[in-house]
């Protein structure tokens, strides 16, 4: 099967409007208006962001995912995509590979009211690379940022941590216990979609590379420092379980893809309120402060050191 | 040097507008009113799309310029770009390569009026992987497509042919000669942005995996047959010096980043004009007429056999 049928079977039932079913080069898309298009780019490759082995749905809706998770992050509303796969040849990266990739893709288009725009197809020497450049909007000027931290305001995370780290652990084996539910959280993530924040918090981002490193972000762009309380933390269960000797691994780690805001106290009340209609969990982890750095407090209230910060690519 | 450093130091110097500095993960862009968004998106990858020896400058300008050239095929005028780039460890590709690699897009952004919105980098375990997608816009509806060739309209392409895929040969070491000249069109195509063909052709499209296989996507979504005539096919003379040993390569050759069009008989007159006014070679190659496929005919109109049609990935 040539490039050209390739895209017309798995890719055009999921293009959109303005995506010409797949026909051009290029795409269009209107802008409501007033307006404007927030966008963001995730790259995964195949052996450091998704196993050769995984399922290729949830691959797919990991790389949706993690996607939908930067719009969230930044108060936008999901709209299209443009996919850019680049697949080795002689490898299990087939049909029935791309089927099921294109199923994972199916579904989470209809969950969170997207569609394909266009992309790119090219072959690849080794690993299979995905991209997704994704695109949402936004009423003018009403996008979430990263500076707007002040000292005083809380630090609040979405849902639990530390679940994927450990799921991801499962999957190469390290860890024993071997939960379904761990490798679930690790492979398709809960991007959080679908809030209001604007006005509520003054800064937010989404915890892709882990907590601590995720709010070096927010403290280095704010010019102010954050300390966490390791014992507000929200983890479940399975995550505690595994504390006493993963401490580290679950404290620092990432995929979490829940969100990270700082908050003034006089809006505590509305972002709470907020999260509630909207059942999303909610928990207060740490404060702003004048100063810089990241700081993480044991139940002693002694800073706990980490031999590294997170996750970073090369 | 870790990953944020590596973003700070290459691409922050890049950045426009709704980039926030490359500090989120995503970017902003606000439309004109009345103008709608124009995409499309290319993968490079070491190897297939450029070789590890072509210098960093041109692999970024190639980069911008085969999407600039998906854009101006649409009519559209270029924005902005996302960069996604992954790194193999290990390689050449150090400070120096992106040094190098950053001004080349520095240059092509000054020239072609654009600039950096966003992106992602990752590692790479094989070859280095680049991709664009960019973003231009154009007047709501006046999008040039593929689907409107008529029966009766001429078949025209913009500037010369055969340049590119020569150029190729020579890097290969596969065509004597070594002409310099070739070498730069494969490696700094010109994409023919800055024309305005709405109203004007009746389908257009850039010529990227060769004119026969591109005339046959116009022709398919058109539902036309189109005959071209190799006699009339502008080709410089250091192409035709190669033609008796490299025929069919050089017309099925791709990379040429050209402009091919169908045009009305009523508006050839306007087309030629417009063209002549911006600086740009304007061929007359072939016909449309009722039917389907791709035909070249020699100058004895018989017609031409290939052994295949164009580029393919996989």
């Amino acid at each position: 099967m040539g490039e050209f049928d390739f895209i017309a079977q798995h890719f055009r039932p999921l293009a959109g409007r303005g995506a010409m079913e797949l026909r051009n080069d290029g795409a269009t898309m209107a802008l409501p208006a007033g307006e404007e298009l927030v966008l963001s780019s995730d790259t995964m490759v195949e052996g450091l962001h998704f196993l050769p082995d995984d399922p290729a749905d949830t691959v797919a809706r990991k790389l949706l995912r993690c996607n939908l998770s930067d719009l969230a992050a930044m108060g936008a509303r999901p709209r299209h995509y443009m996919l850019n796969v680049s697949v080795p040849a002689g490898r299990h990266y087939d049909e029935n590979w791309f089927t099921k990739f294109a199923s994972g893709l199916a579904a989470d288009q209809k969950q969170y009211d997207i569609s394909l725009l266009g992309g790119d197809t090219t072959g690849s020497p080794s690993p299979l690379m995905l991209n997704v450049t994704i695109l949402g909007s936004v009423r003018q000027g009403e996008v979430l940022r990263r500076d707007g931290a002040q000292p005083g305001d809380g630090v609040w995370v979405t849902g639990s941590l530390g679940r994927a780290a450990l799921g991801l652990q499962v999957r190469l084996g390290k860890l024993d216990g071997g939960e379904a539910s761990l490798v679930e959280a690790y492979r398709i993530p809960t991007p959080r979609v679908g809030l209001s924040l604007y006005g509520i918090v003054s800064a937010a981002m989404d915890i892709s590379d882990g907590l601590v490193q995720d709010c070096g972000h927010i403290a280095e762009e704010s010019g102010v420092a954050i300390t966490l309380f390791e014992e507000k933390l929200p983890f479940t269960s399975e995550v505690m379980a595994h504390m006493a000797t993963h401490r580290e691994m679950i404290l620092l780690g990432g995929d979490d893809y829940e969100l990270l805001m700082t908050c003034p106290p006089t809006q505590e009340d509305a972002l709470q309120v907020h999260c509630r209609e909207h059942n999303v969990p909610l928990t207060k982890v740490g404060t702003v402060t004048e100063g810089q750095g990241v700081t993480m407090l044991d139940k002693q209230q002694q800073t706990i050191s980490f031999s590294r910060t997170g996750w970073q690519h090369f």
